[in-house]
């Protein structure tokens, strides 16, 4: 039909390029190339997704010139849609304009299917819109005495005709109210149509009458030990509309997970309860943002959890039993993929949830989620990427192989456990330093952007007070301590004398720092004691093991880049992280944060269906390392108590930090002051 | 591996041969030869599912002699199953014995996957076996932290290993137990897999600790306006285990299928309330089912059911609004597949739940059940396929060609709008004979052997009385009145003079019949009124012109063969009904009863799911006649109200049956005394 006498278009970005003849509508000249051009109407003018922006001139590098004229006359459908709802000048309807010689035609982003969503990171990919579900419009033939058939066979036959989709399913819900949908729209009606996956065929979730004007959303949702996070997304744009958290409800059965668990063994119906605790949670969260967004959670059609493996079951009615004792058999490892009505999710009933794979009894759908958003298995180089919590997950690798393991390193990283320890809210102190020659201490409140020594400081954290330190807080406090010659290598507070500070005091059998004295005022006493000291080294010890478990597994004695995922990540300082020895040496400027690198990652598998194929994929190839069962990490756990006695040298930032050479050892109640295993060459 | 001087084996009845290797099971030959030999446990001396007959001695047929030794010594797996179970002598273990000489095995019918459940009529064909959902044994193996994986999916490795199944899917409703369940059984299980259709994929839809030894049900249902049945079927063995049913609460709704539409028009919620109305009723008669059975209706895990368009809709939950008016579009008319949650059904959650095709608005899946059961699609001759009810089904058809459509009979067949008229029940006259001579009655009455004028009649019947007339005894009565010259071929009852009878009285403007006072003794006095009589003749009209029309289109003058389906059906003589037109002219012994074919063809849906892909390929291409707007069936509706004037021949029988040439018309009241149409030839 086309001959090479006929107009030549091209598109842009693509390069794409066909002779049509005189008359072809832009969009169907898109289509037939398979230039990525959206459209929701199918042509009929309604939509303007398919909005393109023609160039005219000379194109020497296309070796065409556009005349004026290379495109039919702006038409009053054109005029309609520009006037009502506005279009950017220069702009053209892809249906509308139609091919009357040479063209060249830019496919504006936001005309795009496949549209890109940046992520921030420098180093992060961009997610490539992809979603289950999308929007189709289409004209149904009228029922005919003489050549019966159902309306729904009528749709399914418009939808198969127009959009070359497959012989489609139709969720359930949407039959009892497709006759009077199809005569109100006047046998035209939009169709929210999943696109099938590994799991359920294509399938029509949602119909509205006539053309549908809004849009279709998706929640992406980390559900973590403590909190949960939701993020509410538009499913055609992939725009972030809202976010929003709320802690987790579980948390009046058990602090951490394996009090849940225990919780769950030591009451009948106890795993129950914490179902219909996690799920309410997350209703009322779902509650929350759509009220602040306005968006009816009936348009949210898709939702994506991770979670830990712990959470991942409670969230489906599963008992977690298996996962307090070894082997920590998860009874189901591969992705989920359900009904949101199985799950009693208060959006579109037909909306399918989908929950990441776990990668081993102790790595959940969460790990693989930081996995997702951080590719570790596409690095070139070898990245180390720890999502610190009461678990961390650790993974070790590059494109050619990925490991991955889970260390318990407890609750005393978000503050628990600690004497003066709290969450991270208003009055916790988040930043610390110690001056090495006066050893008075400086710190930074959360609420606040001026140090403690600043002026205005006090006014500045009027309405919290200063009430405790939270776990980045007391990680620098702790790293500033031993850098300032109070604690010594195997961990031991001095004396006033040993210490050359005041501030030190005997407290019990062993001496503990005061930071802050607010009693006078009625505030509290903050202080680092020595018992905190303890309960900090063991969790860095914990976080080191595992990480040197995976580099003696992948048989390294150096990884190239560190990545700090979770909320937690986003706020450790990496010099005092590799000043109390939670993470092996590299540069400083090699260890970055990720920021909720989970959450991030649901959003992915959210936003991009062919992303969960790939995870999947991704998390059968990684090889999992059990910690509980591997002696090195036992052997490594002992040695990597002490924090580091000797000199950090953090090359590229022309630090150098001396840690000072003291033993305060008086005999008999520290850790024996096992030395960190430290790096070679 | 094997070579041909290995011994033979030889399967009967399939003659399927090979050698094999010494030593070779006979269940791994059979399977190796694809003998449909049966297994539950995989050869593990479980399910005794395999069991076999080796023959012995010569078999010049197949050309080998079979020696005592032809097969290993009996052995103690077998004895401890012979001891515990019982099994027949000669029998052995196909999972046991093995080949050691030349073998001529026979698998007897029960051994058979897709053995045969035999149907009693001779024309039927039988039900090949071939369950939606059956059940698989299997050792799985146990976790290792060293290689993590879910339990579900080392329990899917195990039956993609043992047992060829596909990568399966697991009903949401599983994972819950699954962890529980695999350890009590000490990683031994049994699994009900539904095995997949046009509709979902393979899938676990329950798991038993060890091995299962019971069997999974189905439930077949006919869904009625006036009744429902449901046939609970065992479906390993395909045996029905329990058949019941109950009055279709909806009747409250109203009694006819309109009425009910109307009802869900003039009422808010009012299809609502029917759709809650029926799937009740439904649940009671499964409760009912279980309790008289036994049956655990968790243990069903299938289920098929049948109905006409209004019933299809409110069961599933939609306003049939659109079918109270043309052009009468079913909201879908292909086959529905769903879980029975969604329809709040009190079987297995995870059971699947099947409604064929409807064929139109007005031709239902139960009509296509009794397409399924009479297959006039594989007929050599033409038969015509009657359905009767308050709807008539009408299919007309052979090999080549099925056409299909409803006609409007109104209830009067099931005795309704009938003076004396009830529901086939104790007491209802269900046959009847005039003499024609003396013009006097004699009848039979459900719950007696006994006419009427028989010795011990009255005590026969002392339970019940005489209580009315049934559809079928009306049928007879008023054919009865006509071939005894009482009724002219108009349908006016004549005088006591003209109809030579004082059983005649003057009933307002026009004459009754009596045939039963019982007023004496406190009973009814059971009359034919000339009413009565056009109710018959309406009913009648419409159900022939249905026919005639199918036969017009269908080009034919006469048929082959005359199936009268549904219960109603059965109870007809078809020497009446042709006296009164009911049905066109055909030879006596070719009209068949085929009892309630669309609960057979349910049945065979359920048993059989290939038969499910056929008759949806099938109903496809039947024609669909809508009676409403063809003119030929108003013309043929106006010419078969009369009664028939003329001889009937019964040649086959050699009956002759004259009918009086009376007309007893005075003028103004009867239907203008059109003539049926005559069979040509």
């Amino acid at each position: 039909m086309t001959k090479s006498n006929d107009p030549l278009v091209i598109f842009t970005p693509s390069g794409k390029r066909g002779n049509f003849p005189k008359g072809t509508p832009i969009l169907t000249a898109a289509r037939k190339l398979g230039v990525d051009l959206d459209s929701v109407c199918g042509g009929r003018g309604i939509c303007s997704k398919c909005q393109v922006q023609p160039s005219y001139g000379e194109f020497a590098k296309h070796g065409v010139t556009v005349a004026d004229d290379a495109l039919s006359d702006w038409n009053a459908v054109e005029e309609r849609y520009k006037s009502k709802r506005g279009m950017l000048d220069g702009r053209r309807l892809g249906c509308q304009a139609t091919v009357q010689g040479d063209a060249v035609i830019d496919v504006p982003p936001e005309s795009q299917v496949h549209r890109q969503v940046v992520r921030k990171r420098a180093e992060a990919r961009d997610i490539t819109m992809n979603p289950s579900t999308k929007l189709f419009y289409v004209e149904v033939r009228e029922p005919d005495m003489h050549d019966p058939s159902g309306d729904l066979e009528r749709l399914v036959a418009a939808l198969r005709n127009d959009w070359d989709l497959p012989e489609l399913e139709v969720d359930f819900s949407v039959l009892a109210t497709l006759q009077p949908k199809l005569r109100k729209g006047e046998w035209k009606v939009t169709c929210a149509v999943h696109l099938g996956d590994d799991y359920v065929s294509p399938r029509i979730t949602h119909v509205w009458s006539g053309y549908y004007e809004g849009s279709i959303y998706g929640m992406a949702v980390d559900i973590g030990s403590t909190t949960i996070a939701a993020h509410l997304c538009d499913l055609q744009s992939g725009e972030v509309i809202e976010s929003n958290g709320i802690m987790n409800p579980q948390i009046r059965f058990g602090e951490d997970l394996m009090s849940r668990v225990s919780y769950s063994m030591m009451n009948a119906g106890g795993a129950a309860e914490m179902t219909t605790a996690v799920r309410t949670g997350i209703k009322e969260l779902f509650t929350d943002i759509s009220n602040t967004s306005g968006i009816d959670l009936n348009l949210v059609m898709d939702a994506v959890f991770v979670c830990n493996p712990v959470m991942h079951h409670l969230f489906l009615g599963i008992d977690p039993f298996e996962l307090g004792q070894a082997p920590f058999a998860l009874a189901t490892s591969d992705a989920v993929s359900t009904r949101a009505k199985n799950l009693d999710l208060n959006i579109h009933p037909a909306a399918r949830i989908y929950l990441l794979p776990c990668i081993a009894g102790h790595v959940g759908a969460d790990a693989a989620a930081v996995t997702l958003s951080e590719a570790p298995d596409k690095s070139e180089d070898l990245v180390l990427l720890v999502d610190v919590g009461t678990n961390a997950e650790i993974q070790l690798g590059n494109k050619d192989k990925v490991l991955a393991c889970s260390s318990p390193t407890g609750p005393a990283f978000e503050g628990a456990q600690i004497s003066s320890g709290q969450r991270a809210a208003p009055g916790a102190i988040e930043r610390a330093e110690i001056d090495p020659t006066t050893k008075e201490p400086r710190f930074r409140v959360i609420g606040s952007d001026l140090w403690s020594d600043e002026d205005g400081f006090a006014d500045s954290i009027l309405s919290s007070g200063i009430t405790g330190i939270c776990g980045s807080g007391i990680i620098e406090m702790v790293a500033e301590m031993r850098i300032a010659g109070i604690v010594d290598g195997p961990g031991l507070i001095g004396s006033p004398e040993q210490a050359g500070t005041e501030r030190c005091f005997l407290d019990g059998r062993t001496h503990s720092y005061l930071v802050y004295d607010g009693t006078a005022d009625g505030g509290p006493k903050i202080t680092v004691t020595n018992r905190d000291i303890r309960e900090i080294q063991m969790a860095k010890a914990a976080l080191y093991s595992g990480a040197r478990l995976l580099m003696d597994k992948f048989e390294v004695d150096t990884v190239d880049r560190i990545v700090l995922a979770g909320a937690f990540g986003a706020h450790i300082s990496p010099k005092h992280a590799m000043v109390l020895g939670m993470i092996p040496d590299c540069p400083l400027d090699k260890v970055t944060s990720a920021g909720n690198a989970a959450g991030t990652g649901a959003r992915i598998a959210l936003l991009n269906t062919e992303a969960r194929s790939e995870i999947e994929e991704t998390v059968r190839k990684i090889h999992k390392v059990e910690t509980a069962i591997e002696p090195r990490f036992q052997e490594h756990f002992v040695n990597a108590s002490a924090i580091p006695n000797s000199v950090e040298k953090f090359p590229i930032l022309e630090t150098v930090v001396t840690l000072p050479d003291v033993n305060f050892n008086t005999g008999g109640d520290t850790d024996g002051g096992g030395r960190r295993r430290r790096r070679r060459g």
